[in-house]
């Protein structure tokens, strides 16, 4: 699925680029020496690159003072050739990620993390939307789940994944951004085990957004159910003694009780960075008739 | 409830006003002559006077213009002796009332509507928390009712209320703006009738804020449960013939088995008119310190 929106986002680029525009352009901007970012950072440049998307990464020390970091958001802002502009979390702590998140133009936040953009999510209004709540939504889409009138769990609250996932998929099918008219359920760290089974055994989609391995399992899930793991988690191999990636869903036990279900790595990571693409490509578009 | 928190806030005008400062007042927009409207905004400046608030309305007609109205607006802003402002909707068919909500100063939006007040509220950082989810909130904490883990389901997603409220009562009680910490549950009009009952069973606190007369039963609800009726509806009375007042919950029915339960009229609506007054209050505050 990733694929296929890659080709279309490579299309839409050399569409914008015959007809005389501006490339498309994707600008980072990375703090520090996490491994984690850098990885991630250099993941995303890679694909924009594949995509026909020009990117550049400014690389500032972990000492960077505030200030600086948003004199550099402003230079960016009003840089016609930077149509996306993202800034890898997380930050320092001496940086307050809020500032930062919001002295990005809006209309230029390819991560939807700008107050305006979360508001907007809320009322239903067309905006940047984050790139993993934007691929679970791709997902579901293109995989044909109905979701009108259906029973949707989200285990996780987060700002950036769980909220506005539970955003997309309530919301008015009929509003500006349309929604997904579903019944949904955010349950999070508080809810008793007992009660989130009770609660997942009754949804028609179960939607893993916790950063808990393991967290849903085949007891927890109905007969057909749509699974989808949003979960990325490090642990150690027991046999191997091996760091690999793993999802929030028992995937060998679920699989066999789900009507769909992605796995982890390799199901809603890959669409998340091609979200994050057509993001870049709706700002550059943006900028063409603005 | 209500009088308790209106002695509170005369008891925090007559302090402010004694320490020198001035009185805390309320900037009313009322357009065009729709009678509800008139009488909303009669009550809302007849208890901001009791409790020594004191307020204008301005009044203009349906023809108003957009353009007027946003002037009239920026003028209310910039004039220091408005502490809090709201603008009385719903507004004429030829204003769009989004760009009228973002128009308030967001620290002089005593209505919560402004798209950055709504993005905070969703973040748990301080903001002006709409009076109608206040008053929800004000009610469970000054009743008792513990949420923190709790199974709450709320009927209803409407922008200014229901959706608020799931807000306040699944973040996180740590933030900035305490939430509830309870798992929340968003049904609306797609919501199946089955599923709906499915889940009210399960609910530990009922919220019903659907605008449909007689929506929540007696079979619907949990014994013990906390029945919190949001909904005003004008029905017309079987016998009497007469329009009367009725709320989203058959009160009748439910109270018998309901732990807790709000009546209409008198429940909600009178704590929403109290918390419009604590958003005011609040506002003046800020004004005095920045």
């Amino acid at each position: 699925m990733a694929r296929q929106i890659h080709r279309e986002i490579q299309r839409e680029v050399e569409e914008l680029v015959t007809g005389g525009n501006m490339r498309p352009h994707l600008g980072v901007v990375l703090v520090g020496d996490d491994p984690a970012s850098r990885t991630y950072v250099r993941n995303k440049t890679r694909v924009a690159s594949l995509l026909g998307i020009s990117s550049d990464t400014v690389v500032k020390p972990t000492s960077v003072s505030q200030d600086e970091l948003l004199e550099l958001i402003d230079k960016m802002n009003r840089d016609w050739k930077v149509s996306g502009l993202l800034v890898q979390l997380p930050l320092p702590g001496h940086i307050k990620e809020r500032a930062v998140c919001n002295a990005i133009a809006p209309e230029k936040d390819v991560d939807g993390f700008h107050i305006v953009n979360i508001g907007k999510l809320c009322l239903g209004q067309t905006s940047m939307v984050p790139a993993t709540p934007a691929a679970v939504w791709e997902i579901i889409r293109r995989a044909g789940i109905e979701t009108v009138g259906k029973n949707v769990l989200v285990a996780g609250r987060s700002k950036n994944v769980g909220l506005p996932i539970a955003m997309l998929l309530h919301t008015d099918r009929n509003h500006q951004r349309p929604g997904g008219d579903a019944t949904v359920t955010i349950a999070h760290r508080c809810t008793p085990r007992e009660q989130l089974k009770e609660l997942t055994r009754l949804a028609d989609i179960v939607i893993a957004a916790a950063g808990v391995p393991g967290l849903i399992t085949v007891d927890m899930v109905k007969e057909g159910a749509a699974v989808i793991d949003v979960g990325i988690n490090r642990v150690q191999d027991r046999t191997t003694g091996k760091l690999r990636l793993v999802g929030d869903v028992d995937f060998e036990g679920v699989k066999e009780k789900a009507g769909f279900i992605t796995p982890v790595p390799g199901g809603v990571g890959p669409m998340t960075v091609a979200m994050l693409m057509k993001n870049t490509v709706a700002a550059a578009r943006y900028a063409l008739t603005h």
